[in-house]
């Protein structure tokens, strides 16, 4: 399935809804659910909101910490809506695009770790310093921790930080972990994949530089904004995550093209590795890092104030920004 | 006030209690509040259950959230446990530290970051490695940021990661953000300060340095363990908190003595430098980075199995922790 998070335009309260893709339209899941619920005769009005409020929640760490249960739930749903007929004059269950805004399908994770993972991305962005790739990088797969209060979802605009001369993108794809677990291996690791999604990086690297001279790593270079979405595919319909095509145009002209295949290490190799002695959680998202010549730094380009960021990942849709001047 | 979280010895469900230290006594904010409710005749049993869940719950991100409303709500409970007589033979307000476990007085901040603020650690630091202090140290307040889901509170084992040979404790503070904010400047920051706990940056050196080789900071070097506590002391009880003195010991030896007066910046510069372009949220936890000699690295001394690690800072207390091996 890909799912969605949406509010509907011009109603209100403006609370977020859950909904999942059904060729060019937007099911609003739970409203489904709950028609479900009660034609089956399975529960009362009250208990089908009750059930279908928990099950379908747009809150979408604690839909995917309800694990099957709410994934039976969506898949019911969605099958409702496909079948259903008009018996009910006063439900709405499905939305075209032009009447919703799509939000963020995760916004929340407890964690938000980027990794680094395609060499040609390193290599390129090292010469540009006149530097190699350090031997280490081929021994651990090292990441940052993101800012998990400033994740934006597709058609959201992205604000120019006030301290920056240097803005650019990251053309990246992100693995949404399934559920808890500790000393993973790698080959257990596909079980706590839950779906992909497409991320943006957004950098600042003026600072960026010189955060990571002082060995820290970045932070203000990095946690004004990171961008994902549009939705979340569940892995069962992205047989191979290893052979995806990536895509980044700005203002409609391409910049970047990759495929995913040249990723140095696997999803599940960098679970292992951060699984270790560690925690990972339902809902934490591990971005790939940026393929090769994927951002502006590797092109010797920049962003500028209005231009449209759009990236495309096979199978996982497009993902688009506009770059404003707070 | 001094605000705990714990759970009581043999009380079953293991349900966290939000508590304020009393003299040597704990007092269940709660439960306080629920009967001052009740006393002052302001609701029913019913309403009072509900408004003292909601107002005085364990949950330190949503009580900090909460803003006046709670804090004065945990005022009268600890005014109404003071003065209460024994008139309620069923209840029981206030425990001693035998009856009960504390656990970390937060654990779900959205952020945790962590500073380098102390100009004689990173002097020390880099000097084992043959290296200066960078001078854009002296620009930027550089840090990372830590790990949300492995808070670990006073009297918690700490586990020995796997991968590591080198474990190290630092002897920190951390200042808790008490309310929601962007741009904001130095001089409104104190506004935004909630209050102030001690903080051992649980870190395994040997991957640490590797991993800030490549340039993306600490990662596995320090997701392992973050300890904090005993207390979050609200910030009206810390009139100066830059001249707080802090001191470990290890098996009750002292390895280390300094003072938070020697931070090269304020957490109020901190803030100002953090929440440009970006916004920083209720319980957001600032960490000041090691004090000069406040670790085992830069007085060329390891941790071992077993070790028991004690952090005291004036005002705010003990912070005690044992390593163990998994």
């Amino acid at each position: 399935m890909k799912f969605v998070r949406f509010l509907v335009k011009d109603y209100y309260p403006k609370e977020p809804f859950l909904g999942a893709i059904l060729d060019s339209k937007i099911i609003d899941l739970k409203s489904a659910y709950r028609l479900y619920l009660l034609e089956a005769g399975i529960c009362n009005e009250n208990a089908s909101k009750r059930i279908s409020d928990q099950m379908l929640t747009s809150n979408m760490v604690e839909f995917i910490e309800n694990g099957e249960l709410s994934l039976n739930a969506a898949r019911c749903a969605l099958d409702f809506a496909k079948n259903s007929t008009t018996n009910y004059p006063n439900e709405k269950l499905s939305y075209d695009y032009s009447e919703i805004n799509l939000l963020a399908p995760i916004t929340n994770p407890v964690n938000l770790r980027d990794f680094l993972s395609f060499e040609e991305h390193i290599k390129n962005a090292r010469k540009r310093r006149g530097l190699e790739v350090p031997p280490l990088w081929y021994e651990i797969p090292a990441y940052y921790k993101g800012n998990t209060t400033t994740i934006f979802g597709h058609e959201d605009d992205i604000l120019w930080p006030k301290y920056t001369e240097n803005l650019d993108y990251e053309l990246e794809f992100a693995c949404i972990i399934g559920k808890n677990g500790i000393d993973i291996s790698a080959d257990d690791a596909d079980d706590y994949i839950f779906g992909y999604t497409i991320m943006n990086d957004f950098s600042a690297r003026d600072i960026q530089i010189k955060e990571m001279n002082i060995g820290l790593g970045p932070a203000k270079g990095k946690d004004f904004a990171t961008a994902l979405g549009p939705c979340i595919v569940t892995k069962d319909e992205i047989p191979n995550p290893y052979n995806l095509e990536m895509v980044a145009r700005v203002n409609g002209e391409e910049w970047s093209r990759g495929n995913s295949g040249t990723m140095y290490r696997t999803f599940q190799q960098i679970i292992e590795h951060v699984s270790n002695s560690e925690p990972i959680v339902a809902g934490d998202v591990l971005g790939s890092g940026t393929v090769g010549l994927g951002c502006g730094l590797e092109l010797g380009k920049q962003l500028s104030v209005n231009d449209v960021v759009e990236l495309e990942i096979s199978g996982l849709g497009i993902l688009r920004n506009r770059i404003k001047k707070p």
